[in-house]
């Protein structure tokens, strides 16, 4: 695949080596900046660049301004049968996120279902992480955030509820299949990008000034008028994600974490299903291959499109990588080596 | 409000009653039929009629055809932990739902969190009952079912996944907030009941014959190509939630469930989270209260509109039908008591 223009290859090892010595000189134990930087290494390589080379400084900005605490680690609050209560300690999100990925695979191991509910924590940058960490040790997962409110309840015009990520993974031939979706159309990362390339959203996402629907992204900006997906249902969606990622954790509310430019102290919510003690554990295998192989043999719109499974492209796109180096954006690159 | 010119008010106690003498001719126990009963009126009550007077007919048929079984009740298979696996046994899907959703909180009442499973049921009516079952006993709750394949895949031009509704309730000021959503944009008992009216839908909500995207519902009625809700995330969550259903109780996905003019077998989670034991507990209403306090003040696009949450317009609904009567259509009250 070709890569953009502005772009270079990079090794996978060579961008997570960058990573780590920055991370270990800014107060990271060794053992945490080397799981940060294999985080945000591999958001890259999965082709997730605005999680990982173009998100790291801001990440690195909010170590310096103390709002992430590289010290910090997890610690417990409360539990009860399944359902577990961490606390964050406004720790590294993808540092907390991955740690309550594993405790809640911990608890279900022991009791078929595990959650864990963190207060306090940051944020975990790609949701889908913690999907493929959870799928590639066999559970079944689901996980959420809250985030800083960054779209408009439906109907209205001032930004409350936020786009809230929800993730849903399953094991499949040794990978995954991954959704990881935020209830907004697009993501600001999404629109970012394609306002610096010129260039419209596939569909409508949100509002101009004048309240008129628009695909330029730029109009959107302005306004964070984004469109929820499915309008009302998206919407909705988010406010339930909200109150279950308060109450079960305790922690913040989007409408408590009032500053989007400097967001932090979110909850989350992390579920693990251990499929593997299930009576028909023998042919869940079998089960997902027959549901895939019956998706792919769907009569696409554009007769040269293959339709796909979500986390089917990351894959592909993660191979390459692999093999060829991560194409990363030359400025972003330089600014990395330069820190 | 006014009600629709082809339709009458009729009490509560009435359209139960009738419902009541039917399921109790057609094999139902008495404490079934009443179950059954208080069901399907209460989705009437609710303004949920395509799941109550009007799909009650079809329910019956469903019973004559031997689809639906009356006399079964769900048999237990497996259990781990949190997790249990039941048999519909083809008997009612509100029947079964609501066992399901009375398992799942017994589960959650000694475990945090309980999670129930159910293959070989059949359609439940309208999920939010479930999610109301739950919230008004405290419990936060998830829910979803599988379908038949009712919907193209994103790219997709023929119908291989299902809109499989998925389910959020949680407590609030002793009644729930509840979001009850498919993952097509427009149900089709949504699109049928505008095609009658012959209005157009708010938005487009599918394709027509030529392949054009349309907001004229007896078009899109033609082709059976709903548009997913958020694009390619309702049609990605959709095969998400087929995945854990049919994995998590071993029962039939939806590319197994072939015939949508018969769909029965269909496979159903139901997790039920015992809030009253966290650590937060006591704190929990105010939090609530708080993020729908906020919600409220959004800033409406129309002046005269109020922002409004998932279940808020339903409690308006149904306090109204409870006063007045329930608006039914005139015709399909005169089937019902003619059955």
């Amino acid at each position: 695949m070709e890569i953009p223009e502005k772009s270079i290859r990079i090794g996978f090892s060579k961008i997570k080596s960058e990573f780590f010595r920055i991370l270990s000189s800014i107060g990271f134990l060794e053992t945490d900046a080397e799981k940060c930087a294999e985080i945000f290494t591999m958001n890259c390589a999965d082709g997730v660049n605005s999680h990982g080379i173009n998100r790291f400084p801001r990440f690195i900005r909010n170590i310096r301004e103390g709002i992430v605490k590289p010290e910090a680690v997890p610690s417990f609050v409360h539990s009860f049968g399944s359902l577990e209560q961490w606390d964050g300690n406004l720790g590294a999100g993808p540092l907390n996120a991955s740690f309550a990925t594993e405790r809640a695979m911990g608890i279900a191991a022991e009791n078929g279902i595990g959650l864990v509910a963190l207060r306090n924590t940051n944020h975990w940058m790609r949701g889908g992480t913690y999907g493929w960490q959870a799928a590639k040790k066999g559970f079944a997962f689901i996980c959420w955030t809250n985030t800083c409110p960054n779209m408009p309840a439906w109907g209205a015009i001032d930004p409350r509820i936020g786009n809230n990520p929800f993730v849903i993974a399953v094991p499949y031939q040794d990978e995954a299949i991954v959704i990881d979706f935020a209830m907004s159309q697009y993501s600001y990362g999404k629109m970012e990008s394609l306002k610096s390339d010129s260039k419209k959203l596939p569909y409508p996402g949100g509002y101009n000034k004048k309240g008129q629907i628009t695909d330029d992204p730029g109009e959107i900006l302005e306004t964070w008028r984004v469109l929820p997906a499915g309008y009302w249902k998206g919407a909705g969606l988010s406010l339930l994600l909200d109150i279950l990622a308060t109450i079960l954790s305790g922690g913040l509310s989007t409408h408590q974490i009032r500053t989007c430019s400097s967001e932090h102290s979110v909850s989350q919510v992390f579920i693990a299903f251990n499929i593997s003690k299930l009576y028909n554990f023998p042919t869940i295998d079998a089960s997902i291959n027959q549901i895939i192989d019956d998706l792919h043999k769907s009569v696409p719109v554009d007769p040269s499109a293959k339709i796909r499974y979500p986390g089917e492209n990351v894959l592909r796109t993660r191979k390459e990588n692999l093999e060829k180096g991560i194409p990363v954006n030359r400025l972003a690159w330089e600014r990395i080596i330069s820190m």
